[in-house]
């Protein structure tokens, strides 16, 4: 039943040598992969009005210049984790870079911000996506948390599935988005250049700003490279891609960066030209849509894809925490699991963590995640400057040829990034001085984790020269309960392994305990049964003394100890109430407490 | 820990030998048996009243040959159940004298509705405990439910402490509110033998009343027969007196039913003679102790003896409902695990599942359990009604001496319990319907539970003349994993058993396949390996099917098949979800699916 309703949802299972089938070409992996950064440029422009806004609208002529910045530092990322894609082609990104050139804390730092970072995006996009549709309908707003949920749900439900799949599915929404935005910044340019829209609607460039400060302007900055998360994931998610994977990861990256660019300064361009004001009740997207359609069905096209993208930003986080936590569980920093395919081949354990964790941060939050994106801003910047000054340190050791134009670009990158995470925490503390406390607390975890798999790969490895353990024998201890068919059954498979077979009878009271020894001898006279008295009706503790005693005796002659325990397994399931089952938990007392092997007889029931 | 936690909730576990020590005397008995029935006298007259004074307050006449009804009945219930004691002196009550006499369909009709009855009554009684409580100090009012748990929750641990503890503590509130009412009845008769009372308060005798019906008596007699309830108790707990146990069990019902029929007589007539009228702000007990004394010290002792008596009458459930289902369970009807004695020697099992039900019912009802009162008096009616025709049944049968007279007394008390049964179906049907649907279905699951142990004795009854299962030798089957301690521990172990070893390598890889082919052999050269390749990276799937192979073959020669699974023991418990323990599931699986022993090498982690 169960194994029905998980075909029906995620598909039969794929064999293992269908992997290949699994891989993306490029136009699907762009839109799987650059969903998180393409809908960034949603709300990135309106980030930068938002804080110009508090100084005078004057200001927002500032908003040009910064634009420039913004795009400055996107093509040094662009550039600089084209590089990544090339130096470590298998993937893992700011993770494996940080880790191979700034040592093993570096790249747990990366790693771990980008985990927690992963989660963010999914509950911050889908939360955000989320609001866009009950906007729509206000008559949805009093499910917000639960549509959010269902959401998410729906598109883990679609990664389970596989990644093709699920990129067939999410590319026509994202490059419908792309298309309504083209549409929208050509139509737009096109009534600018014409003369249709009034030139006195925008403050001059160069305007002197009363009041206006660097530290200002260096917010607005910050806010607006809230733009650029999710350019990294393409460099965690190159195995996904066809072959020559690193190749075609490299294009799509390019593609990816023309594309946020274009838009970006579009959308920028636009709203300084149209003299847009953010507001509380309009996005800057849907005004400028306004000014430039009216409410025509072009209007809802475009708010319509871009609620959709808005949902789909968390997809590219499937995509990239998956890849992310099987490098760190190869590396032994979280559990194992996160390295196995599932049924179709993705790495199921991380999909699935992904999205409950998600929807718990969306339960926890109560659907109300706009405070969590700081956070998440500097979650991307600190693997963004780690992974920079990486590769700086790679190509100082390395040396290759041409490495001073490639050192240059990786420097700037750094150096930008590494502004914009200190502007981060200068400027919004208040809001993201968490990440300083639960970082370090992710990779003391990771280290404690590394810690225990190293030490048992210790104990399990065979030691050479060590002699093997020896058995000169086994002791078979089976607890009965009475003379029944599945007493006979269990000493007579006891008796077929050795000839050291112990019946063990626990009695509650001594009258019993006397006319069972007598039937005993009369049905099983060679096999020794001992029977043991328990003043506090106790079964286990009795047996465990006993077992001990026999224990310490077969030591002696190394022999070992085995307890054979008979398990009733009911036709029914609930008639496992009707059985006391002690036996599970002598299994398991023995099992944890002491050294024995313990076999257990199962007695199917007939009826 | 957990058994530090439960040692000082409940206290040591004591010897089986130390059960003579749990009877009871007969005063300790008669506190905690008939608290249920005493504390009837707190209500039992209001709800005469109360049925009465829909007519007019002229017809509260009535209440005295009502009361004279009640006490009829009250006596030849007394007396037919002191002879159920003799006659049944190993306790059960209802159920064994109605099985026994009837047939067993009547006996588990007789013996669920008391079941339930027990937890009606434990809701029912620490509710209006509660209510008592807060009308007293109305800021606990928000609290009512998590009192009445609390409540609970204290009456459970403190029989889970044991029948003679509880019986010390309980035995003082329930003297006090005898003496109380004592002093009551007695000032109160004072003063009215000293004409302090105005005799024009109370409607003279015989006064002809309008509109008065038979039907209205009927319903106004059912209503004060249910401060009867509980005086079945004694009747089922009789193995928790000292010896000789009978005789005691006899004498405390006596001389309860002596005190019940003194304090209601008494209730009613001061209740008639001061002209009592019910109200919804006042019980009629608290309006005749203000009456009586005003509001000084004597009445607040009254009420809050009243109060604590309320809450205590749950304690009566608490003695008999675990001695029934320890019956009920003896004979196959419930799960076994009613008839085992927990660490105080009582049956925690039935104590446990009491007050959890009573919970259950106390947050379903919200508290608010006055709504199955009458479900409760109808719950106790039935068996009342049942045992006594078992009792007619066995005196018509057995014919001892002087057997008439006993008949006579068993008929007439059957004869009213089924008149008073019938008047609670026709006057409340639309409250106690319920019944007639809920107690066919527990007699189902009654019979269906004994139907399955019945086949499962059957089942593991060796049967006389069929030949033992003949077992030649032995398969052993070692699922590996790699080549570790852990491996060579197990492939050790099962070669000191058997020469039939089979390691099983379930691979992903046909690379990896042929890698762990050759180290095998280089290493253990005398072991064979069997590798299986996994298309779908599941490893129960491939083994099972290789299980089943080498069974089908081993069945053909007398061989039993065994496979061995190391399991894992980390040294903390975190460090669990670091491993995938799929040998946990390999077991569960083999075990419930197929007939191979499944023996456990634990693999205790030094760190």
């Amino acid at each position: 039943m169960l194994s029905a309703v998980k075909r029906f949802l995620i598909g039969r299972p794929l064999k293992s040598a269908a992997l290949g089938e699994q891989k993306l070409n490029k136009l699907k992996a762009l839109a799987i992969l650059s969903s998180d950064a393409l809908s960034s440029v949603a709300y990135g422009t309106e980030q930068i009005l938002l804080v110009l806004v508090t100084v005078s609208t004057v200001a927002f002529w500032y908003s040009l210049p910064i634009a420039v910045g913004v795009l400055f530092l996107l093509t040094a990322l662009i550039l600089s984790y084209r590089q990544i894609i090339f130096s470590y082609p298998h993937g893992g990104g700011a993770y494996v870079v940080s880790k191979e050139n700034l040592g093993v804390n570096a790249g747990l730092i990366a790693g771990g911000s980008l985990l927690v970072d992963y989660i963010l995006t999914v509950a911050v996009s889908v939360s955000a996506g989320t609001d866009a549709i009950t906007s729509a309908f206000p008559k949805l707003h009093d499910h917000t948390i639960l549509i959010a949920i269902i959401l998410v749900i729906f598109i883990t439900l679609l990664n389970l599935r596989g990644v093709t799949e699920s990129a067939s599915i999410l590319a026509y929404p994202v490059y419908l988005f792309v298309i309504a935005l083209f549409v929208l910044i050509g139509v737009g340019g096109f009534k600018i250049l014409t003369g249709q829209v009034s030139p006195e609607l925008h403050p001059t460039l160069g305007t002197p700003v009363a009041g206006i400060t660097l530290f200002l302007l260096l917010r607005a900055f910050a806010s607006g490279c809230s733009a650029l998360t999710g350019v990294e994931a393409i460099s965690n998610a190159i195995p996904n891609f066809k072959d020559p994977a690193p190749n075609n990861a490299a294009k799509t990256l390019i593609l990816m960066g023309s594309l946020l660019a274009i838009l970006f300064s579009g959308i920028t361009f636009l709203a300084y030209y149209y003299g847009i004001k953010p507001s509380p009740t309009e996005t800057v997207v849907s005004q400028i849509a306004n000014q430039t359609f009216g409410r025509n069905v072009m209007y809802y096209f475009i708010q319509g894809t871009t609620a959709l993208i808005l949902v789909l930003a968390a997809n590219t986080g499937y995509s990239a925490f998956p890849l992310l936590a099987y490098n760190l569980a190869k590396d032994k920093y979280i559990p194992r699991m996160f390295t196995m395919r599932g049924d179709r081949l993705g790495y199921s354990n991380g999909i699935l963590t992904l999205g409950v964790a998600s929807i718990i941060l969306i339960i926890a939050f109560k659907g109300e995640t706009e405070q969590l994106i700081p956070l998440y801003a500097v979650g991307v910047f600190i693997p963004f400057t780690l992974s920079q000054s990486g590769m700086i340190v790679k190509w100082f050791r390395e040396k290759p040829k041409g490495w001073g134009y490639k050192f240059i670009i990786n420097f700037v990158g750094a150096l930008i990034s590494f502004t914009v995470m200190m502007i981060f925490f200068i400027t919004k503390f208040t809001q993201v001085w968490s990440v300083l406390l639960f970082l370090p607390i992710i990779v003391y975890c990771f280290h404690r984790i590394n810690r225990h798999y190293e030490s048992v790969g210790e104990q399990l490895r065979l030691k050479a020269g060590e002699p093997a353990v020896l058995i000169e024998g086994n002791v078979i201890i089976v607890p009965v309960a009475g003379i029944t068919q599945v007493v006979e059954n269990s000493i007579n498979y006891a008796k077929s392994l050795t000839d050291q077979v112990i019946a063990v009878y626990v009695s509650f009271d001594r009258e019993d305990e006397k006319l069972f020894e007598q039937k005993w001898k009369s049905w099983q006279p060679d096999v020794r049964l001992v029977t043991l008295h328990s003043h506090y009706r106790s079964i286990i503790q009795p047996l465990t003394k006993f077992i001990d005693t026999v224990e310490h005796k077969a030591a002696e002659s190394n022999y070992w100890v085995t307890v054979l325990i008979p398990q009733f397994i009911p036709k029914k399931s609930w008639h496992n109430i009707l059985h006391n089952q002690s036996s599970i938990l002598i299994r398991a007392f023995l099992l944890y407490k002491r050294k024995v092997v313990v076999a257990t007889v199962p007695y199917h029931f007939q009826k």
